[in-house]
């Protein structure tokens, strides 16, 4: 399988994912601010990747910062990184993570405090693939066997330090024998399905079906989908999902059917500050992305657009949310805090 | 508003749909093989627009025809054109009008029988405007007022002689002085919604907003949308609806939230012969129209792919069905079959 990200001596390297499946080219960021383009840019995204580049954004900004104004300067790399997008949790709860360990290490000299953030960023990546195998472990069992997966853009290796959350369940179902497909939406506008999800299956061998996003209720109504698994932006404290947008016709699609409908996520991705999806802010993307198809106009000039990034899943329609703790069921309110209350499992 | 198809001394002229919105190009089809070609490549598209295109296609078939053999020369040249896709009825309706008018003129002089066929064909074109015109003056009371009207795929002037079925609907509302806009769904693959319906709505300054299928459900959530207006390619004797590929979603999320979810089609488009949607065959497209957009891979090279063109809605999710003769509603069976023995009243 490709690295999504990795640190390397010469910097953060990253696939880059606008490219993808058409050209695996790798950008090399070598400040926080290329980490920050790289993120506001997609050239890396889905939620845990974004937190483990911003982790690692930080630990480059500081290997280059001065001693003389250091509490300020972390300040401006954590800001930076924080404002590239505003959905995904997980950017924020590694960046708070970061700045925990630099507090941590005030007032100690420099280089020690550059190596343990170095040290403590290269943890959250390999954290985040010892935790996508527990979700895989946790997930898979629920996977139904002989039957086809619906997900909804890519929730992958891509999306993840690697195994990927929603493609981890399915990973790990593979592993355990069972005999199964996935169908993968397009994931309109930006493509994650078409692009990166095919992509990525066709690497393991696990047999994929592209659709648009639009014939899955189709499918859902035809009754070979056996179960959706999707990933997670941020899980309000009430189980309400934001993710992908089209997730929410999905979810409720699948539970008019009769399909189960699985959220694979890690723990970082709960907002437990947040009482349900409606506080959840909702990225909006520019215009180019639904008017345009790699640059291809698909619309009229100076058509009107929305583009929202995400939409908010109630509750009520997710059948479980599978995490590295384990699998949360309704009532999520319990459910989810006693997970993150509990002892973390993973690795 | 542009001509989606004409009878006119050199041939049946038709705007490509293929190009729009990017060029306005027509087509001539010279011969009823063309017509079958124009039909079969979606150079005309739309259920009723089929209807109008193949009963010019056996006009034009006859005129070329000899008199030595004409009872199996009109049998070739129906069954070619009822030959080119499966799923809109409105396609065997009109090809059964000609067959009827050519069996009324049997024995009768061959240029006689062309020249009835050509008026019965340019009948058939104009009664479909006055059909739709009828459709918006019933479908408009029903169309919220302030608020946003969304709408899959095109089922508008340009799916129609003229003037549109669902956009039929619209028009009549704006033209009654409802304050209203239209969301559009892109409507992957062909994308009839981003580059039909946006271009139609923009040259009758309708205000439009065009979004990909998956945001469909996000907007339906959020309140802003009023109704669902869309068309229909066959309606069995239950209610059931076939329509384009996505149909099925938007109804089932409309009725989730709440939202009147209406189908606007002539009486044509009903097929009493069949009980139930289930019957209804449901085309199968190339797999390069979900992998491509305009000739641009959006996929990895090899990738497996589904590709039905159509969906089934059940009846239950459908509010209302406007057509020319009244709006019938559940239960479809007796509103529908009432409608369908009612005498004429277009035009």
């Amino acid at each position: 399988m490709v690295e999504t990200i990795q640190w390397t001596g010469r910097g953060v390297v990253m696939i880059d994912q606008t490219r993808l499946p058409f050209e695996e080219t790798y950008v090399t960021c070598r400040t926080y601010g290329e980490v920050a383009d790289a993120i506001r840019g997609m050239v890396i995204r889905g939620a845990p990747a974004i937190g483990v580049a911003a982790a690692m954004g930080v630990a480059l900004g500081v290997e280059a910062a001065s001693a003389a104004d250091l509490d300020n300067e972390v300040e401006r790399i954590c800001a930076t990184l924080a404002a590239t997008r505003p959905t995904a949790v997980n950017l924020f709860w590694a960046i708070g993570r970061m700045k925990k360990v630099y507090a941590s290490m005030r007032g100690r000299p420099l280089e020690e405090i550059r190596a343990r953030l170095v040290a403590e960023a290269q943890l959250v990546y390999r954290e985040d693939i010892a935790i996508n195998q527990a979700i895989g472990r946790h997930g898979a069992p629920l996977v139904p066997d002989g039957k086809t997966v619906l997900t909804h853009c890519n929730a992958g290796a891509l999306a993840t330090a690697g195994y990927g959350t929603a493609l981890g369940v399915v990973r790990a179902a593979v592993e355990g024998g069972k005999k199964i497909d996935v169908f993968s939406d397009e994931t309109r506008p930006f493509l994650q399905g078409a692009r990166l999800t095919v992509w990525e299956l066709q690497h393991d061998g696990i047999p994929a079906t592209l659709i648009t996003d639009n014939m899955a209720g189709h499918f859902l109504k035809s009754g070979r989908i056996g179960c959706v698994v999707v990933g997670a932006d941020r899980i309000a404290a009430n189980g309400d999902v934001a993710n992908k947008i089209g997730t929410y016709g999905v979810a409720v699609l699948a539970k008019e059917n009769g399909v189960p409908f699985f959220v694979a996520a890690p723990i970082s991705t709960l907002d437990l500050t947040l009482a349900s999806g409606s506080q959840i802010p909702i990225e909006q993307r520019p215009a180019a992305e639904v008017t345009h198809v790699f640059g291809t106009p698909v619309a009229p000039a100076g058509t009107a657009v929305e583009n929202p990034a995400f939409d908010v899943t109630p509750s009520r329609y997710v059948s479980a949310i599978i995490t590295e703790r384990g699998v949360a069921r309704a009532p999520y309110g319990e459910s989810l805090g006693r997970l993150a209350a509990a002892p973390a499992q993973a690795g």
